[in-house]
Formats: C-alpha cells, structure tokens, sequence
C-alpha cells in the first residue's frame, strides 16, 4: 500500500520546493507533482522536512546513583510528537568493562520499547587490551561507529590524556568517529570541593564550578589529541563561546572538528540557577551548565555559518524526586535536563521565526548534517528517492505552549515551560508509518523501532587519513659515517 | 529518447553511492540500480557528478583597452571538456551606462556561440537615479539576481562607498545579491604610482602594488557595508589569508557573506611574477596577484570548514601580444588569466587526490553551493529527480597533462602547464545531451547554450531580512514635556 | 627655592616605591629618602605620580556651527583640578586651509588663557602641494609631531583614502606620527540620512548611525593605509571591540599601531541614549557615541595587556543651549562630551580599586605611554631625575562625587554627575609650581602654561622606517632577451 | 671610589638620552651630565643599558641520566661575557622531594662558583602536604617568589592538572607567580613511542613528537588552570603560534599571562633536526625543538605588540658526549642548548639592527620587564638612581662571529655558531664591578655573585586577587520554604 504526501513545500538542507512525496513500503519512491498513492497525507499550507535526528540522548540511563526517569518507550514516542524519528543514545560500559555485554544490555533494555529507530554510541570510560580489541567488533559486528570519551566525571566516567590519545588512534584504524564530553574534570573536582567548602551548596554552585574557560580548555585538549591521533572528532553538548572559539580555530586549519550545541543552550541561560526555588534551579541542573546570555549569539551564528552542525538535546531526565538527592550537595544532583520533545519546536522558533536561520539549515542542523556525520546520509535525514520515509508534516500553523500536563515525556517538569512554539508536526512518520497525527491521540507503539547499524569509514575519514598518510613525518636518512658511536 | 548513466558512484554535496541515472529529455528522471534506457553511458570505474558552475568569467570582455580574447564559443566549450557546464559571466555597461543595454549587448555576442548554458552577473560602475531603476527590471525582467561592484580600478570600474551603499541596499530591497572585487582601489593607485617611480616597471610591479592587506581591507569594508545595507554578500577572488581572516570574522557574528577562492590561488604563487623571462610573468598577471605559498593552505582549510565556499577561475584571457602592451609598464599589462578547462582537474588533483577535500566537498565547491547562493538549485547544480541533466562522467583514471598544443581555449598559453590532473570528464552533459568525449573528437555546437534566468529572494536574502527587520533600531519615544524648544 | 615632596609612594610605569622627590625649579633634581627642600609638600599616605597628560581635547573648537564652549583657561584649570598637567589639543586649519595659519590661530586663542602646559595636534582636512610643503614646517618649527585625520564628518573635515594615503606617507618621511579619528564617514551620512527619513530624530539616532562596525572598518582601513604609507599609527577614542580587534590584530603583525580609548566609554554605555530626557541624552552625544556595556571589557583588557595605550577625554564640552541647535534632528546635536576634570579620578577608581589595573599602569595610561608616543619621554610623564616637574599627589582618602555645582568645567553639566571618584589629587604640580590644592580654594592662573614643542622621529618610527627600508619590495633584474617588443 | 661611565646614550625601556651614570659602591649614584668620579668608563659612541637577565636556565643540572655541563662559573661568566648579569636558575627538589633542602642544595652548588648575581624558581615535580607547607618557607624564608611545572617529561618532572590546581592556588595566597613548561606530556610520550617504532630513531623524531599543537594545547590549559586558581602566570620557552595564541586570547580577556620566547627560536628553526650530521642536530636537541620558520614572526611582533615580555635562553648545556646517550634513540638525547652569551648579541642584531624592536624594546625585553615579573624592579632591570648598577657598555662597533674556540661556555658546539652578532659589551659592570672588558681578557671571579631574594605579592598579582575578590560567585540565599527535604 502506497502513501502519498501532498501539497506541501518539501524543505532539505540544500533547498525548498513545492513538490509531493510517494512512499512505498518503509522508503521514499518518488518526488514530484501531482503524484497519487493509495492513501493521501495532506501537507497543504505546511512543510515536508527529514524527520529529525537526536544524536545526544541518555534514556533510562544509570548515573550519579540512579536511572534517567525517562524510558526508551517515553523517550523515542516524546521524540515522535516533536519530530524526530531518530535517536541515538550512549551505552554505557558496566562494571564488567566490556563494550559488547553493554550492547547487548541496551539492546535488552531498548528494543521492546521503541516507537522510533535507534542507534547507539559506544563509551570509552577506561582503556585496556580488550577494550582496544572488543571495539573493532563493536564497530564491524555490531555497527556503531562512534565512541564517546569523557573528559569530566572524575572518578567515574573521567578517561586521561593517555587513553584519549589510544582510542582515538584506534578510532582512526577503525574508521570509527570520537566524540568527547569536554570539560576539564580535575578543575571541575577541584571547584566542586572549593564552592561547598565555602558553603555554596545550592545548584548555582554548579554553574560556579564548571565555567565556561573549563569547558573551552578540554575542547581545545580534546581537538589537539585528535589531530596527533589522526581522526576527525565530534564536540557533543558545545555550550560556550569558548569550545566555539577552539572548534573554529581547528576547522580554519583545516581539522576535521564537528560541534553539537543543544537547544537548551541555544535558548536558556545561567540565570536560571539563581531561581529562588531550589527545585526550579535543580531541574536546570546538567553539564555543561546554561551559559550567561552573550554565549548564544555565537552559537546561533556557528549554525548559520557551519561551524556548528548539529542541534541535540543531551536528553537525560531525572525526577523532581531524583533532583532532590543534592539538597544539601549539588554535585549530588544528577546531571540532567530534557528536550527531546520540544527541540525541533523551540529550534523553529527561536531560529527560523526570527530569521538566523534558512528553513533548509534548520533541516541541516536537525537531521542531514548528522545523518552524514554518523554515515547514514543515504537512509536517513534528507527527502529523497531511496532513503527511508521518516518524514514530517511541518505545520507552521500549529502554535503549541509547552505545557507538562501535556508533554508525552514521563517527567515532571519541563525547562521549557511556558513557551510558545510556533510550528509543530501534523504528522510524524516514521519509515513509511504515520506514528503521530496532531490532535488525534496517537499512541505510542513499543517495539517498531529497529537498530540503525552504521558503517564505519565515513568519507571525512577517510579524506583524513589519505592527508595524514601524505603528510606522516618522515626518518632522515642519515650515512653511517655521520652518525658517532654510542656512550 | 532516454539515456541512462550506467554502474557510476554518483557524488552529490551529501553523499557518494552507487546508482544509475536515467535522463529524459533535459532532465533527470530517475536515479536507481539497474535503470534500462535508450542510450547507455558507461560510468562504470567513474563518478557521475554534476556539471561544474563556474560563476566567474569575462568571456570578450572589453577591459583596460583591448577585448579578453577568450570567446563565448571557445570558452564554453573548453569549460564543458573540463567538466564544467555553465558559466556565469560578467556584464559590464557600456559607455551610455545602460544595464539593460549592457544586457542586450552582453546576448548579442553570446547567443549564438554558447555550447553550454550561461548566466550573467550585472556589474554596477556608478550610480545614478536610472542606475536604480533598472536595477529593478535587470532583476524582475531579465532574471539576473547579481550585482557586482569593483572596490579597485580607480579612474575606470571603480565605486565609492557611499554608491556601494546604495546599490546594497538596493540589492536588499530587490533580493538580489551583492558582489565585490575586493581591493582598495586609492592605495593601489598610489602604490603603482610609487613602485613605477622606483623603476619598478615588469610583472613583479603588479604584486607589489596589490598586496594581501589592500584585499582584506577591502573585504572588511565591504562587509561592513553589506551589515549595514542589511544584505548577504559574496566576495569573489579571494585570494589570501586577510581577506579570507575578514568573511570567517564576519560570518561567526551570523552576518552572511560568501567568499569565492579561484583555483589560480590554490595553486599557484608569487614567485611566478618573480620569472627572469617577461612574458612569462606578464601571462600571469591578475587581480589579486598570485599571494606567496602560505596563504593557500587557509584557503584549503576554508573549502573544507564552510569558510569559503566556491571555487572559480575569473577566466580572462588576453593573448601574449595583449600583455605585450604592459611591457614597460606594468600598470598596463591586461589583467586575467585563464583556468575554465582545469578548474575541475587542477582542483580534484590538489583537493581531492591528497585528501583535502572529500568527492562530496568537491561537488559542493564547484557547482552545488554555487547553484543554491545563485538561486537555481533545483535546476542546476545537483543530481537529483527533476533537475537538468548537467552531468560529467568523472573518470579518475585518465591522467592528462596541461599542454598548450591541445587545450581548447584559444590563448597561446596556460598558467597550468605541464601541471598533471589526475582525472578528467569521460563525458559531459548539458541538459541531457553529450556535448563532450574523451577521445572522442568532440567539436563545439556554438548556439545550443542557454541563458539561465534566476528568480531574485534566496532563502539567505529572505532569511536575513526577517532578521534585520526584527532587529531594527527603535525610536525612543519621549514625552513633548521632556523635548526642550530649540535654538 | 627648592620643594620637596615628602613621605609619599612614588609610582611610575615600572614600579611604586617609597621616596622623597626633590625639585629645584622646574625640574625634578632628585628622588631619595629624606630628601630636605626650602618647602616641603606633605606626601604621606598618598600617592606621587606623573601629572596626568590628555592627548585629546578640544577646546574653544569652531565645530558644527558653533564654538566648544570649554576655553583654554576654564580647560586647563578643571584639567589640573583633576590631576591633569598638560593636554594636547587638536589645532584645525581655518578657511584659508593654512596649517601654519592655523597654529597662530591657536596660539592666540591659547596662550594668555593656559594654566598648564599644551601641545597641538594638528589636523589635515584635505589634501594640496602647499599642505605636503607646510607639513615640514609644522614639524620643524613649530614642534608639532602629529597630524590628525578625519575619516568621519564627512562634507565637513573628513578625508579620502588617497589623502590619508599622501599624508600618512609625508608623515613617515617627517618622522611625525599620523592619527585618525576611525568612522566610516559615507555610511554615517548615510545611515544618518536612513534613520532620520524614518523618524528618529533624536539622540537615539546618534547611536544608532554610528554602530561599531562602522568605527571598526574605519580602524582596520586606517591601519592598512599606514602599514602601506610605512608609518606608525595612533587611533584616538577607541570605543568598541571592533575597532581594539583590528588593532591587536594589526599589532600581533608587528605593525605598530596604538589605541586610545576615553574614560567615557570605559564607563557609559549606550543606554544614555535612551533616557527619556531629550536634554540629558543629547548632552551624551559624542562621536563615536558610547557602546553597549559588553565591549568595556575588552578596552580594560586592552588597558592591561598593552594593546591600548592611553586614556584620554576628547574634551570637547557643549553647553546646553549649543546641544538644543539639534532638537529636531539628531545630526545637528554638537558632538562631544567631558572628562578633563575626571579622567584620572574616574580611572583610577573604575581601575586600580577594581583591580582591573596596576597602579603603575594607571600612571602608565595617563601618563607615561603618551609622553613616549609623543616623544617626550625625557621631559613628561615620568617621576625621574631632569624631568619636568608635573607632579601629582594623589590621594586614595579623597573621596568625591562629581557635581556640576563644584566642578572647574564652565559647561552646565556633567556626564559623570553624581559617581563617586575614590581618590584625587591632594596638590597638582606644573613644573613645581603647585597649581592645585585639595580644599584650598585655588585659582586659575592662566598664561603660566607654555607650549611644548615635540620632536619628530620618536623611537618607533625610526625603527618601523628601518624594517621597511630592509623589506621594501625589488625590482626583478631581466635580460633584455628576456623581455620582448611592446605593442 | 666612585666610577662614572660618560658619554654615552642611557637606553631605559622608555626612552634614550644622552647622560652620565655616577655609581657609588654598588649602586647608581647620579645620572646627569658632565658627573665625575673616581674611575671613568668610557661609553662614548655606546649605549649604557641595564645588564641583561636571563630568567631561565639550567646550570649542573641533573637531568636524564646526566648533568648539564656548564656550571655556575663557566654560565655567568659566559652570561657576563654576553652582557648578562643575572640569571635565574631552576631549582630542582631532589629525591626527598624537599623544597628547602632542593635550596641548600641549590645554594651550595653555586655560592663558590658564581660571577654574577643569581636567583632561582623552585620547581613543583608533584604534590603533598609537606610541598604545600614548604612554599610558604619557600616565599617567605628563602625570597623566592616563583614556582614551576613541568607539563611534561612524563614520569618524571610532570604533573597532573589537579597538581596544577593546587599548587597554583597555593601560589596565589602565598603572592607567588606560577610558571609552567607547557607540552602535553602525556602525548609527548604517545608520539615519541610511535615514532620509535616506526624507526624514527634520529633527533628528527624529536622535533616530530613535540610538535606545535602539543605546546599550545599545555599552554591554553595552564592558563585556564591558573584563571581558575586566581594567579598571574608565566609561560617559559614560548616557542611557536600556538602557544603565542594562547596568550593573547588570555590576555585580551584580561587574564594576566605573560609568555617568554627563547632566543634559539627567534633565530633559528626545525630544519636544524633535518641535517644529515647526527651530532650536528642532536647538539640542537631541546624542547620544545625549534620550530619550522613561519613560527619566527609572530614571536617578534610579540615581543614589540608586549604579548610576549621576556626574552630567556634556557641555557642547559650538554656536551657531545652526553648527547651521544642518545644515539640510537632520540627520546635519551639530554635536552638542552646554550645561549647565555649570545642572547644579547643576537637579540640586538636580529631584532634592532633591523628595526623589529626599538633598542628601547630590547633593554624591556631582556631585563626590565622580567625585573618587574619577578618583583625585583627596584634593584635590578634599570638605570635609575638607587638601583643596583648592574650595567652594560653596549657597543654596535664591536661585531663578533660566534666562534667555540673564543666563547666562554665550556660547552664543545654553539648552536649560533658562525653568525655574526652586531654589537656586544663594551664592559660588564655587576653592582658596580667592571666583570668583563672587551678585548682586555676578563677572567671570572668565582664567588663574586649573591642571591638575589625576591619579595612576594608583586603588584600584578595584588591586583589581580582584588578582581577575583570583587568577582567571585556568591551564593543564591533561599527561603527554607524553597528548599525541599531530601532523598
Ligand atoms: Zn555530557
Ligand atoms: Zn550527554
Ligand atoms: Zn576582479
Ligand atoms: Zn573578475
Ligand atoms: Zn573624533
Ligand atoms: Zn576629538
Ligand atoms: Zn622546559
Ligand atoms: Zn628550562
């Protein structure tokens, strides 16, 4: 049975144009006008845009002592509602340190649940022989094709310059991506203790302890490690003008540095912190923290330009309940905010709306620039012959308040609260599948969504490592004559 | 009657893949694996990427007392053996300052020789109340959304500030698009001036008189003015570090400016002026010169990150007897030199064969960027369902050397000779017919070109006015009781 | 008779000590511990430092239609109120275009009414043989070393490219020191033009035709020129990022460009502009206007780390009835504000109290950098043996809010009414004649200042002429066999 | 016995005057003109500057299995011989890890031998509470008010960046500067193992494993570190653009760092490592290694723009023999090159001789300023009444080929070998003690020189700690009523 999406402008990254869309099965079969399907969705008077992607997402993840409240099920179906069709979460090694064993248990977890395709990054939390030989299977047999380092976290997560630098370079063999977390975890430790000693115990002293300079420093580290090791990197969560700083200064010599601002700081700031309510300030709660207001400009402007290329959400909800572990501590607080559901909402907004952005770069920055980056371009993020049919509806029509009562997201709370979002899909689908009409109480369906394998060897990747290998350093050679005994 | 592209790796801006390309008529109409039709074009062992655009040419252009001795005939028909297969080239008014008379007269020399499709950008040299209106219907009527403006060539091309100013915001409130010839015209003048008096009189003269300062100077100016008039703005020949430092400036504050590197800089350096055989250096003389070596790896860099995001040639070709009119005078050698039919060898050779670039980067420099910033995208400049068949079988596997003997442009040299390309067209398409063959004998088809008409308001141009509009300052309002009465 | 100046700290730009300073005359004849003197000025508890000199003023100026209204005597006294010893201000040319004229002029209008010393700055308004010849003169006879250009206030006194150009090159021949006022002059009167067509006639419309980019173009073009020229360059009233970028830019090339920002924009913002109160927001109006409050950082900064170098006022004060000439239109409002009176109080507390700077670069700021750019290190703004004997005791247990009631300024407001300046001087030295005592109700004494004639050829000229001269660009030696017939 | 040096030009880093120095004892008497004393120098056709401070060297110091060869005689009477007339050497705790004792050590190695006056930093190489408790005795008892890291020569001198933290905090109560050596140790020792076994066995693998982006990386995150911990900071050995970079961004967001080139890489570059003589580049071997030329500008323009402030040797000097430990593997080749004798002469005939720097520049950057960094302003680094009369004939007559038969080094290369320097001392004068004459065959005087002990607190980082005082986050004070119970 065939679908038709009609009269709509049809928006990817390179243009818009009016023209309707044929899906066959799970994929897209034509484009043109006047096409005519079995069943007919109309987007008269709306957008017909890639469905977006979410590269950034921790969905019933443990940490700091807990589990993020929201589960596969919530998360991939608050995703559907505002948009996305694609996630792609962290796993987490655990305490066996195996890399596989931590796949097979987010496999567990995810894939009765999700409404929506998923993929997985794999994170480095320690380095060893078998992790060294369990990532190439992780990469051919398991098809992920990025891991994630953090440089904070001391003592939990936290990974050293040493071991950076050694998955990085087998990152590059592999033809695999790595992403770093970057803030600089010692300092991090170091303030922490300093800030409650001086008796700030509240969540502004985790803005305090984790400035911006922090974050910019381990930007900065993360890039030159990458460049010595050969492999283009990944900045998730770039919050600040100053990891933009060093993102921009490695792209101008020409380093293969991608940067993932989030919507939350794109739109939210530091002030919200010094909330009088405890509980207010404690949802904001997550690292890195909301900026001071100066830091957005640039971070809009790095989008626009394209030294910025992807708009996540860092997706990691905790309860008011959960929050509250860090009321007499905030380093207790577990690090987390949401977004998911709001994050192609607030982005058309605060972006299109106002004109710092295209309609075809918010489609970029949403879903084809991390399509390409993960090397999935061909099947997902773009409206073409061929790619699988997530698709939305873009309805500029539709004015939604963020409201909790309302939200598909388990939690209890929303940073958004209260604002305006001026287009929300009509509907959502995902290959092929209408999984959420506005206004006409879809329900999630648990389990539809599959695992989206990634192969390795990007072409960025492999543009590298032809420069590297032409310009590897090379041994003089030297007459023996000219070379004196030894002592 | 169809033909069909069979067993290439199509390119695109976005992605490489496998798959044939079935064309009908002029367009394509469909891209797929195992696609039957009339004709069969063997890809196989190629790429199938689109037509390169070339935006920069001055084809019989009458500058500094003679005429470029590059035809529209010649020159389009070595651009399609170089795998280029449209050309925008520059209309200058004529003596009676008309811009639609320059148009007339820009289709008169062209119409009948063109081998492949053409657009104009129109060039502003003054300003005046008729200037301002038919900047109007050379947008609304003759479907050229360019306007370009020289900062340099004092006494003849050149416009003030306040004109550019003006004609900004004219393009703003058309939605056309302003360019600029980047220089400060009143310093070269005196340098020249200096550096003949010092008996400075050959080649070497022309380098001196032009450095990199007086180029980035111009572009900062230029995009202060740009901000101002509230318009994106593309800044062609870029040429060296300083004013490539002034557009990633501008662009990380969101201001919109575009710059075009020429593959003469990409590749060739200063020292060429430096040549102890005259005609030698002359035959090299353009604005801006050739900068030393240093400046071409931010140039690379800047293709890669999004900095810059063209490559053109400024193909201008005088004959070594026309340069002979400079030689005791540098001042006087006729400025330009050539590179239509090796923008896309040299550029894949030094770009692509040493990992640079990615295939994808490539196509996005050399036509699809281009193609979106002039408005055409759906038409030109990708291969996509629907688009015209400007297509090159890209083959990396015939090497080809630049030889005078058996170049198609017409000039009695080449700046790239002897210089080696590591791939070349196996064949070229414009609007579905092969208008190029290696091996094959192929001759010019002169009038079978057509003039690219281009609607005004790109995504850019719209995006950015909703931003200023919003963001315009406001009148402060006072109470008439606080204005005093005044003298 | 001799003084001496006991149980102070002397601070200088290199360090603070503490120390007795010995004057005989005019001179300083000795620095030591207890020193004795035929009187003895009780420096205990506070400061000893250089007198400030502001390199920047205007005073009794014909400008827009009328005369600033600050004469030499009321300038020169509120200047030593404020710890001030000498100041520079700018001589312009009359109707006649005569520069030697014109320093007679100033002269008459200066010499009977100064109670400190002065120097000129002369300007260059326009370009002509007799303005190259008179150059000279203006050097070597008259003593004045610095040339001024206005790159704004066009139709009025600003000059073009090729002028600044001509100028900037007699200056490097002269050994004098080019200085410009940097805005875009066309797109001021341009933008002038725009916001008054739509209405906004008031102060507001001051700021909002002079943004920062506006200054900042100016800035870079001014320094490209000099760069050109061979020249060192000093940039008066340095106001916003922009502008200090272009100059840390222009500076880490080596070129040697200096920066002056006033005390009025490192401490109002653009917000004056917007009061509700036409009379108090015109009374702000000044060119450059003042900025948003997020580029003060950057000129503190600046301040510290060297690359601005002195603090000055652009003293040019406008009574009331003279700024009500522009209530219906914003571009007649005369341009300028006050400060002569301030400068060293409200820096000294913004600065040294803050921490933001030494005090040693406070004497270095006001002082010290100035004498050495104007070349006359030896003689001002140092506390050293020989030296002239401007001398302040400054005093941090001086508190004073700035009130119009009280201030030596004639003009009817003041832009710094009601702060708080934490020190001041106890007693003002002009070679060793104290002319200003805390509470002792002194007076002006006007005709005791002299004229301070200034040497060309400073330091960094002489070097910046002497890297040129080795670099300056060669001819290329051809064979005549090399070189063929001409055309 | 007084001595007065006549007839020559005072060179101060403010200006130069034709004058007289009368030293009485140890110390500047007068300077004036036409002074008489009992003894005349004769600095007649001369310049009279303040000795030479050379903050950075490495005598007898046990290092990589060795001891640097030269001593503390042989160094200062080269640095004399060269015009140098302090040095600071690092103190290095041995293997008890005693700061204090590391002194005694320190002092008892070098009281007999030295000819001039010196001074020592203590050097952090890890962290404990007794380390903390020593650098108080260290500040307070010992006059020693700098401290440095190693960021590299991992397993040995370097530490970890919570090290950093808290020995930098531990400086900023005790008013001490923290330095750093700044390469990433950790990537250092990742490159140096690849490369090895890859067969880059020769001193070239040396300069590949350390290369630029290794350097600034470790000074970026110093200077964050240090920002954080509330400290000035100063970065030794400042070797190429990255690092340069580093500083000026900090610097331009008034952080206050300071940043001193060497010599060796002002003059000389990476292809030294290249030569086909193992000894020749072996002898080269020091880290960071010279960098490749373009390097060499921004480093100049640094020291005129006052981004960089100091220009040092880090003169540790190994002999043939002990680089022979390192014949089969460059990672054992001892570090370290000479240039205590000719960092004046070449500095001057570099840098002014054509016209980079002033000769007002040059006596800043090799002695006033790093007297004023290291608090001793006072007394050493200027002419001036009162200070010590460490003082130099400088003489531009006098040219000298660096030769190893003639040098006083006992050292069996010079790396400057064979260039000629334009100007060297005429006489060498130490608190008053004529210590070397040209031509006249000085011999050193063991035991001659004293300790210099520096006071705490200078004034950048009084200033410094009242700005972080005045900004420091204060806690959000919350009703109980807005703060939850906990979990
Ligand atoms: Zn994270
Ligand atoms: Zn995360
Ligand atoms: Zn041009
Ligand atoms: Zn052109
Ligand atoms: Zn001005
Ligand atoms: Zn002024
Ligand atoms: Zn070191
Ligand atoms: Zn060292």
């Amino acid at each position: 049975m065939s679908k038709v999406i009609k009269g709509g402008t049809i928006v990817t990254a390179e243009r818009s144009f009016r023209g309707d869309v044929l899906i066959e099965g799970e994929r897209i079969a034509e484009i043109g006008t006047d096409l005519a399907g079995d069943e007919v969705i109309d987007a008269s008077e709306a957008y017909v845009i890639p469905g977006g992607i979410d590269p950034h997402t921790h969905l019933e993840m443990p940490f700091m002592g807990t589990t993020a409240a929201e589960t596969f099920e919530s998360g991939t179906f608050a995703a559907a509602a505002g948009g996305t069709t694609m996630l792609v979460d962290f796993c987490l090694p655990g305490e066996d340190g195996s890399l596989l064993n931590a796949i097979d248990e987010w496999d567990r977890k995810s894939k009765d649940q999700i409404c929506t395709d998923i993929s997985y990054h794999m994170a480095i939390t320690g380095w060893s022989e078998s992790i060294f030989e369990e990532m190439e299977a992780v990469v051919k047999d398991r098809g992920i094709n990025t891991f994630k380092h953090f440089m904070a976290y001391k003592g939990a997560l936290m990974v050293e310059d040493d071991e950076m630098f050694a998955s990085f370079r087998r990152c590059a063999e592999l033809g695999a991506l790595p992403l770093v977390h970057a803030e600089n975890g010692d300092v991090v430790a170091a303030l922490q203790e300093k800030y409650m000693a001086e008796g700030i115990t509240g969540p502004e002293g985790h803005a305090f302890s984790r400035p911006p300079e922090v974050e910019g420093e381990a930007a900065n580290r993360a890039i030159m490690i990458a460049d010595a090791a050969g492999t283009p990197l990944y900045i998730v969560h770039v919050s600040c003008e100053q990891a933009h700083e060093a993102i921009r200064r490695a792209r101008q010599k020409g380093m293969r540095v991608y940067g993932e601002p989030l919507i939350q700081h794109l739109t939210l700031d530091e002030t919200e912190y010094f909330d009088k309510d405890w509980q207010y300030a404690a949802r904001r709660v997550m690292s890195p923290p909301f900026r001071s207001k100066d830091h957005q400009d640039g971070l809009w402007a790095g989008l626009a330009a394209g030294s910025l290329q992807v708009v996540a959400t860092d997706h990691a909800a905790f309860s008011d309940e959960q929050k509250r572990m860090g009321v007499d501590d905030f380093t207790r607080i577990p690090n987390g905010t949401g977004g998911l559901e709001e994050r192609m909402g607030m982005l058309w907004t605060r972006g299109v709306e106002t004109g710092r952005l295209t309609p075809e770069e918010f489609v970029a920055v949403t879903s084809s620039n991390i399509a390409r980056i993960l090397n999935i371009a061909g099947r997902k993020g773009h409206v073409a012959v061929g790619a699988e049919a997530d698709l939305v509806v873009w309805d500029p029509s539709i004015t939604k308040t963020v409201e909790v009562a309302t939200q598909k997201s388990i939690i209890d709370y929303n940073v958004f609260e209260g604002m305006e979002m001026k287009a929300q899909p009509r509907f959502t689908l995902s290959r092929g599948e209408v999984i959420w009409s506005w206004g006409q109480n879809s329900q999630p369906k648990p389990g539809r969504g599959k695992f989206v394998r990634r192969p390795a060897y990007a072409s960025a990747s492999k543009a590298l490592s032809k420069w590297k290998a032409l310009n590897t350093p090379r041994k003089i050679e030297r007459d023996p004559m000219n070379i004196p005994a030894g002592v």
